[in-house]
């Protein structure tokens, strides 16, 4: 079957979503998930619609991925020359190789919102694309309300992407913009675009819960591309959810889209950690209940043949029959995690941990440095960087109304007794800068870690304040970065526990203390 | 265009999703709202698999309810005859008058599921279907797994619909068990089945997250009857979401489903509540999110004609425009909101209030009970429940390994002054307690209120543990539910304002206090 091209927009239109943020450090892993997952398309935004989205730009050029990075603008404004506009000067300077446009395709949109005639707007296509073209870009074209323009009027709806094909688009991706658009009329848009010649991609949202059905529709009429994001992110109901069509279109229509779909699970919940949302258990695919099986007919149906309740092996998007504890629940992925080096004696405690860990709210998938400290205790090769005697956090709001806390640590370092006390805007700064306090002396290089990132989570959530509280934190050292996590009833001692696990991680990957 | 009919399986096929619990009294009000709607089918389940099912059959009963409630049950067993069969018996009894009996159309199935030859399995389906009609049932009947069956065997696969069609069924369910069918599978498969002649239903799942777009193409191709449940409740993936279904087949397709959808957003919200679920914001057509504008271009657009950026009035499904945040950033929402009662000067002193407090991190979409008191503050109609002096948390992690906290609160209650201390699990869990010892006395009614939800989540989360801590608290009195919100870059301080506030909005909702 046909090779179906992957365009990921988790980091431009994914990032529309309601409360979706990541720094530029998150984007860039999100950027390399993708790029290890083989997706040739990667959208990154517009390269300087702020400071932020610059920098993120100048970091993935060192990146040097293998996909292309796509810089995302608008056709030009009206009334000036292509050349002349700044925005499309930004997107011909950029490094990405593929910049991709988006314009108008919808005579209401042309007349009402943009406010220019219909010729002016076909102009703009034309001209924005054949700048970039010249300036030795490849470009996409993104026919923003093509379905919504081709009901109203089809043979404008059809110029806009004739234009904007003859300019010099590489492909043009005809957009569901306000996603409520159904299959049967994706489809028969779709034909209906054919005619025009170009290659082209499909852009949807699940405004009417049929954004996968829709992509899908869209490739049995021909598009060649589909854009969208993983885990469906994206504003109001969200963007076309790769994560579902990938594995349709590659495991049950046959066509080629990804090298392999084996890492796909781990990916999808991973850029949920990073977003700090709660992965949807019942996600397709994806999900921990996506192939969970209730005891009794089932199970036994499936022992006789698992194709008798599963719609596909979960393994195919490395996911698994049993409720999904983590990827890491397999001995295979432990001993590979720990770079080879373990005896599968030892990988089978880490695994026995793992569970034990997990089913206490633990979650290794975002805290690979703690999980790293988890491997090392089981191997004997874990060595404290302190001894806890005590700590105490004292929080207090005064008759003045001002809020102040201070903690006190006393630890041994090396047999000797340090006692420091220091204040911080909450309980865990004050803790985190008096656990600094005590080993910096000891331990100078731990001055350049830096804590990036602080996420609370509560897990049972119906015990209101006497619920369990996980802490993840991300912690730095300028080249590498990696994730710790704390789980208790009592947030300070999760996120004490989360901050000693990044520092003794950190310490860790710089080898020894320096003496 | 045709008249779809509904059928309701969230009592029966929703109740197997993971964690899905209700009580019968529960059960009969998602009954009562679903005959509100004017659902025609509402399968209970089997009307005496346990004494629980058997008390909300005969609730049911008691509710003369204008749907017809559908008993659910199985073929008889292989090798006896369907009027000895004693689980068909109980169906022949109930007062239910319509029966849904699944049965096998899979050869894999009957062979390695069930083990009877495949002539027996046909006998089970039209025996148990000609007893029931015999007993004066009305009978539909569900052919699992038949998408599958029809791929491995079509002739078999139809030989079942027409023999439960011939033995009097009067709709024949034509049910994607394992959820992984496409669109395209689906209308090819169901083409296919009206050549039995079967009034053909629809059942599917959502496990490639086509349980809509499946649906649809079902009822494109001659279903006349569509099965799923209220917001894709059911195992694994879920099964078809009506709240998708139903205003696409109503409001884009043309179709006759229910007598109006003005309810459905406020329906599907009240099943989310009941089952103790987060409604999904950004789920399509009764999400807070699905009709959610960001600023700018948007919003002149909408202006300009709603269609530029809307695929159905939102009114239409009895949700609304503005949501979120800027459902508030207007004085009109903000009266509507207050009941009416607020002029005009101090709706727009509110909006100016509620723009600052956004801007440091407030969000009052889910602190309704923040809001009302937040109105109430601007209108001097405001008055606090207690005066604080101080407050102090001590957390403190011991050379034994515990971790103990205590709170003490120090507060003016009608003049009087309270000093109370409390243990917790955690520093809100003890502050909680030491305030209510110290308000109980003067407040009985504060008793009654429990905290049911407790949510943080951290703002600039780049700042590490430096970061700003947003803390949302639900809180309810047994039949009123409210959201409060406190931030502060303390999440001690964040919680404690979210806890007071939660306090204080539930007395206003009771009124005065009790002396």
């Amino acid at each position: 079957m046909t090779a179906i091209a992957i365009y990921d927009t988790t980091l431009r239109d994914g990032m529309q979503g309601q409360g979706m943020s990541l720094s530029v450090e998150e984007k860039v892993r999100v950027a390399r998930v993708l790029d290890e997952l083989g997706v040739p398309f990667i959208e990154a935004g517009f390269p300087a619609s702020n400071p932020k989205e610059a920098e993120l730009f100048e970091r993935l050029e060192q990146e040097s991925l293998g996909a292309d990075v796509c810089a995302f603008g608008m056709t030009r404004r009206r009334g000036m020359r292509a050349d002349e506009d700044p925005a499309l000067r930004v997107l011909a300077d950029s490094f990405a190789p593929v910049c991709t446009l988006v314009g108008k395709s919808w005579g209401l949109h042309v007349e009402k919102v943009l406010r220019v005639d219909r010729a002016e707007n076909l102009a703009m296509i034309a001209e924005s694309i054949a700048f970039l073209v010249e300036r030795g870009k490849r470009v996409h074209y993104d026919a923003e309300h093509f379905f919504d323009g081709w009901r109203d009027d089809p043979e404008y709806a059809l110029a806009c992407v004739r234009a904007a094909a003859e300019a010099g688009a590489e492909n043009v991706a005809l957009c569901d913009t306000n996603g409520g658009s159904l299959p049967e009329q994706i489809a028969a848009a779709v034909r209906a675009a054919r005619s025009t010649g170009a290659a082209l991609g499909i852009h949807c949202h699940n405004d009417a819960e049929c954004g996968v059905a829709n992509s899908l529709a869209a490739v049995a009429e021909g598009a060649v591309l589909v854009q969208g994001t993983m885990n469906g992110y994206g504003e109001r109901c969200g963007n076309a959810n790769l994560t579902s069509i990938v594995p349709s279109l590659q495991l049950k229509l046959g066509h080629e889209c990804l090298p392999s779909l084996e890492g796909w699970t781990e990916a999808a919940h991973y850029l949920d950690e990073l977003l700090n949302l709660t992965a949807d258990p019942d996600q397709p695919y994806v999900g921990k209940n996506a192939f969970a099986h209730k005891g009794g007919m089932h199970v036994a149906g499936v022992n006789a043949d698992p194709a008798t309740f599963e719609h596909i092996d979960p393994a195919a998007v490395g996911n698994s029959r049993e409720v999904l504890v983590s990827e890491l629940s397999g001995k295979g992925t432990v001993i590979a995690h720990a770079g080879g080096s373990l005896d599968d004696a030892t990988a089978a405690r880490v695994v026995e941990r793992v569970k034990e860990l997990e089913h206490r709210g633990f979650q290794f998938e975002a805290a690979d440095g703690s999980f790293d400290l988890l491997i090392r205790r089981e191997t004997g090769d874990y060595e404290p960087l302190f001894r806890l005697e005590s700590w105490r956090v004292i929080s207090e709001k005064r008759e003045d109304g001002r809020v102040q806390t201070e903690a006190t640590i006393k630890i041994f370092v090396d047999g000797q007794r340090y006692v420091r006390v220091a204040e911080g805007n909450g309980p865990v700064n004050a803790l985190d800068a008096a656990l600094r306090a005590a080993l910096g002396e000891r331990y100078p290089h731990l001055r350049d870690i830096k804590l990036v990132n602080y996420k609370v989570r509560i897990l049972d959530e119906w015990k209101a304040t006497g619920a369990t509280t996980r802490v993840l934190l991300d912690a730095t050292d300028g080249t590498d970065t990696w994730g710790a996590i704390g789980v208790h009833e009592n947030v300070i001692e999760a996120s004490w526990d989360a901050l000693v696990d990044s520092l003794e991680a950190g310490m860790v990957r710089s080898r020894a203390p320096q003496a």
